[in-house]
């Protein structure tokens, strides 16, 4: 039960402060993560009327404004229930100057067992502890609160609403259900805590009976865990030795791939017009069955993604998708999580989203450049197959495909580019550079293939030393997985959106 | 009626190109309006079923996607619905290296009559022509395309689409609507389309009987209307001669706050708690009201904003408010007309924003320092009204708050930041560089205050060498304004929004 969660009482030390002295303090620190571009990531959740936002004042009064963000969780908007649950918690996780106080943790979604299943419930437990290991993996502070009243106060605290002349306001179904029902509840908000005490982010309980004392208390403990979540950081920062890397190539995926294969001009003009028909088609079938589909373009350079994407979408609405080509991040995108901008830009249902590059950037060209450091990109490749698990989980289509070229090929597409006046825009010195790290990237592209072609995501490798070999493989992929996936939720009958 | 706007068939040079030729044109100038930054914007509109869709899939088939952006507008979505009907089209504009094309024009809100009184029409019509003006003064080139089908065709076509086993979502009460009233619903074009025909950017009526043929003609109008726009853009920008100004100060408004103004420690402590309290009780009423509050805060530096503001906010609840603290716009923001970014951050119904500096830039420091040409600031006065009005309009309350401290009260407050550890952060080499321009400033405050001064978005001057005199007077300020248009709001009755 609840109590086992009892808070130890390291807060001690600040028994002497003021509630706002202990603020100002906040203040101070606030300053110090910003300089160290740690964010702070705090959640405040517990009871109906446990007095969230009396604590949530408290926490951000003394406060400078422009760093500190509350965030409140109520009933998903239109365009949120068009997206998995976790998306909306995504897209306002505190940037690296910045903390963010969500009203509700996102494990509310949890707390609140509604009429979903345990598969469900489950299912979203994980996506949501997901979401904090990697926030906490990129150097995020998370402070997880929980208010804890008895069913007596909370009884007398919706007494007291009652008689408030705006109450319709403050007093929902949901304050009577949880008290008509307390021992339930308690019983399964422990169930969830336990389930979602992690070791770098424990949950603290506190007892709210006097909103001031809680008050403190949260105050208190926030100083504490900001102040050893810097001396975490700053040390693992220090400690950049490498991480030891246990990751063998089962096989050389690159070099299987035939890339004598060819079309005539012939047989490329005869099939190509019919498959773009029939993608165009079967995208509006998924737009009619609210099925997001979310496309990525990965290759060598000069491989053809442009190229292939512009058959593609031929005969697409434009208006049914968007098209994002993915160049190194500005200082806004620099300053999140680095998967933060694409969530950003994950399509709603029934919409499509091509990206000419991707998230994929983090294991490839940040892995090879040293963008990132190896503990960074080693870890990519779980969290970008958690990042597609939740789209596919929630019923969208996840493709991904790669173009292979060889190296002399490549230099002929180079050369061709600097010569031809129109093409000349295409091809800059960086170019060439990536070109001399060719082995490099080659050992990337492998391990990407091996440890990210999952069956929800899977990989194409699409042989593209015949531009129209590939724009048909393409196109021929894309409508065969499509197709299988609509059979698939055909036979599966409606989806149903929680 | 619409045969009026008949378009002379500037395309005729076009005669001998196909449309995918006219589509690698449009290609290469799109690069080019890219690199010299200048935004386009295409407003593709029509009768129900007369081939919107076709002609901008041809429009953007050979654009490279990555700088092309089609925006759909359907009904409102119900966080936009929060906002002025305006909004959602502010927040879709092109920047500096895109197209964008929207899916009806904007004025399809005035196209479509529904049940809106003609007071209400003329309003939206008036923030419409009013957005399109401040885009066309932005550098944006806008292109408007009107496709004309007669009511037999477009009957022909309800038929045709009725047979389709999408017919559903093909058709919409809509379709049917027009052409029962056809001749009704031309009239009406007729006059929204004469209403809003600019000399800058006049309505293309494209006869859209048959679809190719319009489609060609409208990529030829495309290339050249972009044409003539970078032609008018970059003379336009050579011709840096100043722009004649014809203002003059009526009344030096800062010389006449009397500045001696104070409050005793006492009065202080003994006001400040039930002024807070008050404050944040209307700003939950408002909530309740479904009342958007803006507020802007400027003044010299180190006059005491950032104190006041915590002073006001004090007993708000801080889940219904947010501050933005204003610095130079980011790389982001800069790509995109100065105003986009404060539109971004208006609050929906029922919340409150807090701006600490505001778009007030644009006529103070982007003034004294040269970052805007006098052209630009210049109309900024203008288009600070309008986008103010919008808001007001619309039934949000904007207040404006301009902190008054004399030259030797900053110094004071300077040195005193230098000196404390604590605030030492607050003061920078370019703070003192600012008081050296002191006189400028000074100028740009007084006519600020003069030309954006207006009935529906007051500015509050407030004598700031006391800092505790000057945070009584916001609240006290605050609390009037809010108080008086809740009460001219309670004798207007319920507000309804369409």
């Amino acid at each position: 039960m609840l109590e086992s969660f009892d808070f130890k009482q390291e807060a001690g030390n600040y028994d002497s402060f003021k509630r706002s002295e202990l603020g100002e303090k906040l203040d101070r620190l606030q300053r110090i993560v910003s300089n160290l571009d740690i964010p702070v990531l705090i959640l405040v959740d517990g009871w109906e009327s446990s007095g969230k936002g009396f604590v949530i004042n408290d926490l951000t009064r003394e406060l400078d404004p422009r760093f500190v963000r509350v965030e409140v969780f109520e009933e998903a908007t239109d365009v949120e229930k068009k997206h998995p649950s976790v998306w909306r918690f995504w897209q306002k996780i505190p940037s690296h100057n910045e903390i963010a106080i969500y009203d509700r943790s996102f494990y509310y979604q949890v707390f609140n067992k509604d009429k979903r299943t345990n598969k469900m419930l489950k299912q979203r437990t994980q996506e949501l502890l997901n979401l904090e290991k990697m926030l906490l993996d990129d150097d995020t502070i998370v402070i997880k609160f929980f208010l804890n009243i008895s069913e007596a106060t909370q009884e007398k605290r919706i007494k007291k609403l009652e008689k408030s002349e705006n109450r319709s306001y403050l007093l929902s179904d949901e304050d009577y259900e949880q008290n008509k029902h307390y021992e339930e509840h308690q019983m399964w908000f422990d169930k969830v805590l336990k389930a979602t005490d992690l070791q770098e982010s424990p949950w603290h309980i506190i007892n709210a009976e006097d909103r001031k004392v809680a008050s403190k208390e949260v105050l208190a403990i926030t100083l504490d865990k900001i102040n050893a979540g810097i001396e975490r950081i700053t040390r693992e920062r220090k400690e950049t030795q490498a991480v030891k890397r246990d990751f063998s190539l089962e096989k050389d995926q690159l070099s299987l791939v035939n890339l004598s294969q060819s079309i005539s001009d012939k047989d490329y003009d005869k099939q190509l017009e019919n498959l773009q028909q029939e993608a165009a088609e079967l995208v509006y079938k998924c737009y009619l069955n609210n099925t997001a589909i979310i496309l990525a373009f990965e290759g060598m350079d000069a491989a053809g993604k442009g190229g292939a994407i512009k058959r593609l979408t031929r005969y697409i609405d434009p208006r049914s998708y968007k098209i994002h080509g993915i160049k190194a991040p500005n200082t806004i995108e620099k300053d999140h999580h680095y998967l933060w901008r694409f969530e950003q830009n994950f399509p709603k249902d029934g919409d499509m989203v091509i990206f000419d590059r991707s998230w994929y950037g983090r294991v490839l060209v940040e892995r090879v450049e040293n963008f990132a450091t190896q503990k960074e990109w080693e870890r990519a490749y779980d969290e970008i197959n958690q990042m597609e698990k939740v789209q596919t989980d929630h019923g969208s289509i996840v493709m991904k495909f790669f173009l292979v070229i060889d190296k002399n090929e490549q230099k002929e597409r180079f050369e061709d580019r600097e010569n031809e006046i129109d093409k000349n825009y295409k091809i800059t010195d960086e170019d060439w550079r990536n070109r001399g790290k060719w082995d490099a990237y080659y050992d990337a592209f492998n391990e990407m293939l091996q440890r990210t072609n999952t069956e929800n995501a899977p990989w194409f490798v699409i042989a593209a030393n015949d531009k129209k070999f590939a724009r048909i493989q393409v196109l021929k992929h894309f409508i065969e997985h499509i197709k299988a996936h609509i059979s698939k939720e055909d036979k599966k009958g409606a989806r149903v959106n929680v």
